[in-house]
């Protein structure tokens, strides 16, 4: 028996867990899953109650944590990015291996040839996007690459999206993850990428408006915005001297241009707690950004303030939320912000029979022979059920896979890894596309 | 003798030193200038040998410091604002007065018991601005509700720019204190100000848009943009319930348009490194946050991604700096603004015969027994040469004379204190009067 420790069991945690109980006695695992709420953690195990057990753990009590991973053979850690180190350190002490779907954290890199040492795997970026995004553009390079192909351009986009059965809104856009990441989304700096050899800055102001329109076969036309560093992965990717770099965002046509509105107005500053009474309604909100709106109807002075037309489909997007019709905010001293996200959280809810969408699209232009060529390789994938959501399946089917490798000793490399090479991208694409997660591949004229 | 120490000798307390060493046999006053670099305290200490001396001090020496405030009455502290706590609190652990121009530091309101329990002053906000702004529009302030006056709106402006017959750049402006303070103007949050009763927010990108034309008699057209907090001094000026509350900063009229075109373009962010390589351009560096340049004239791209006509006065003032020259930046992995800032310390040099300006205007608009009524009240000092500078004398003036105040125990108040009540706006404000600083009023048709 192989034991295994998933910390924290929240949302993206439920296809995960399938995965793990249906190949349970297969596989020879065993699986704890440790959750700050025991009944949530319980409920988790309970679908395969002979091969799962839930418990209780505060991740932050090192004490508890510790005799926890100590028990176990491998650790996913689906905690919040800030707890991971925490949960890395633990197991390079311990001798645990340990698959994570965040972002390498700055400070893992230094213990990089300690884990080597121990012959221990730190699998990390294993999930949606950071990590089928990974697979699938490294899988479809080295295959250029192994035609004598040569990189002119890589582009890249992810969006998580709601299924086009379930959308009814002007925005194309419910959650399907955390809102305020999407209230915040493109803040802390500005994006970064290249194009014809040119390194180019897009400040936050201006994100939402420089952005390309998309068309994905089957799924129609989509905005995409830049995301904060495109130039990450150039040489983990192989791209070092690549003229056109650029990774991005994915949302449904029209999206961005009506979110550039909150942009410019200031509506998405989590600066500071404004200051509006009680009583204050959203079209006050929208009116304390508003140089003067004194004897004018705010929808006017908003779309005038905006440069837009009043009946553009940007003020209908707007409209729509309901910012002008004198709807109680029924909270104080919020930032703006955090006042938008509660009034997104009630508008942009995802119902009982909705179903989110996770789309991907990646397109790669090259040279083979002097033959200029361009491929564009797309992903859809519709949630199940409120459960098991594109986003909870695309996030926790590859992590669950990589248990496999790392468990079967089918990985030679040790350390501090990303899902870069054919050892895991191969088998993990390939279970993926027999679950129904396929990337669609087409040869465009260049 | 009564033993005055100033810490810290730039270029702003030069007009200090100078009142303090002229008025020393009077007054009987000796004075020591500490700062780090021994021969310049030495230098400005020259001008009256016998009743000043310089002294090196390293004033992050805890013990060096605390001898030398130890071995006078009355401390004067113009560093940098970051070391204040550090020389307050010596000040009241060994009963010591203390003046600065600088904002009372949050950390100091709850020491003001202890202060006030060992009958200590510490003046603060005694320069320009702040200083000279809270002196002449709480000494009109009163005035107006001393005649039964309420307030409607109190706006006021300031700024230090370039005197009229030293301003030959199509900007009108030259640098006369911190350039780095100039370009990262506004950052750190929205502005925040009220206007007809309502709350108003500003975004840093939209800041020099949205700015008021003023007229200065005499002095022509200036821009005005609202400070970060202009809601600061509501209560401190007995204005809690005014409707209209804008605090602001002058340049001349055009250049907030013109510099809006470097907070659209994203050159004022000093938050990365930019890649720019070497022997890179500063038409390059434009060129890293246009969206394509390829093919096309710098100048032209600029202006079209800007919105702007090709021939408008911004381009002109943009072509004015050489950044469609390609002239070399000669430094790399600066970020946008201090890439900038390097340009415009050379083209915004204040020459050795160029004179500075200093520009403060207020409004008060109130009625008076159902009356509406408006006063302007406008301030305009040309600096005297490079060393006292307009500058140096509003800052520095002021609070030579509170010194007098101070150490002639003209002052009942004790404790935390800024210069908003009469005893010191009065006899400040007319002594400066006497040093050609003095406030030109004028009744304006409501």
């Amino acid at each position: 028996m192989r034991n295994i420790l998933i910390l924290g069991a929240g949302r993206s945690a439920s296809s995960l867990i399938k995965y793990l109980i249906t190949h349970a006695d297969q596989q020879e695992w065993r699986i704890t899953i440790a959750d700050k709420d025991a009944g949530h953690a319980r409920a988790m195990a309970h679908e395969g109650p002979e091969v799962a057990q839930g418990v209780e753990l505060d991740a932050a009590h090192r004490e508890a944590r510790r005799d926890l991973i100590g028990r176990h053979d491998l650790v996913i850690s689906m905690l919040p990015a800030f707890m991971h180190m925490d949960v890395l350190t633990d197991c390079l002490a311990l001798g645990r291996h340990v698959i994570t779907p965040s972002y390498v954290p700055e400070a893992l890199w230094p213990l990089d040839a300690e884990f080597k040492a121990k012959g221990l795997i730190v699998l990390n970026e294993m999930g949606l996007d950071p990590g089928i995004d990974h697979m699938s553009a490294m899988r479809i390079l080295d295959r250029i690459r192994n035609q004598g192909g040569w990189m002119e351009a890589f582009e890249s986009y992810c969006g998580g999206l709601v299924a086009p059965e379930s959308d009814d809104n002007p925005w194309g856009y419910k959650f399907s993850w955390n809102p305020r990441n999407v209230v915040l989304a493109g803040q802390g700096g500005a994006a970064k990428y290249i194009r014809n050899g040119e390194v180019k800055y897009i400040p936050y102001h201006r994100l939402f408006k420089e952005t390309v329109r998309i068309e994905v076969p089957g799924l129609g036309a989509f905005d995409g915005y830049a995301n904060r560093d495109s130039l990450k992965y150039r040489q983990a990717y192989g791209l070092d001297g690549i003229p056109t770099l650029l990774r991005g965002t994915l949302r449904k046509a029209g999206y961005c241009a009506a979110w550039d509105a909150f942009v410019q107005l200031g509506c998405t500053d989590d600066g500071f707690a404004m200051e509006l009474g009680p009583g204050a309604t959203y079209t006050d909100y929208i009116a304390a950004f508003l140089p003067s709106t004194a004897g004018h109807d705010a929808r006017h002075t908003t779309a005038h303030a905006l440069g837009l037309a009043p009946d553009s489909e940007t003020m209908a997007r707007l409209s729509w939320l309901g910012l002008f019709d004198r709807v109680p905010i029924g909270a104080e001293g919020l930032s703006p912000a955090a006042t938008l996200q509660r009034l997104l959280e009630v508008k942009w809810k995802l119902g009982p029979d909705d179903k989110d969408m996770v789309v991907m699209w990646h397109r790669f232009r090259y040279e083979v022979e002097g033959a200029a060529q361009e491929l564009q390789a797309s992903l859809a994938v519709i949630g199940q059920d409120q459960r098991h959501t594109a986003m909870a399946r695309t996030v926790g089917l590859p992590i669950a896979m990589a248990c496999k490798l790392v468990l079967n000793d089918k990985l030679e490399e040790r350390g501090v890894l990303l899902p870069l090479k054919p050892a895991i991208y191969d088998p993990i694409l390939d279970e993926l596309e027999r679950h129904g997660i396929a990337f669609n591949e087409e040869e465009v004229e260049a």
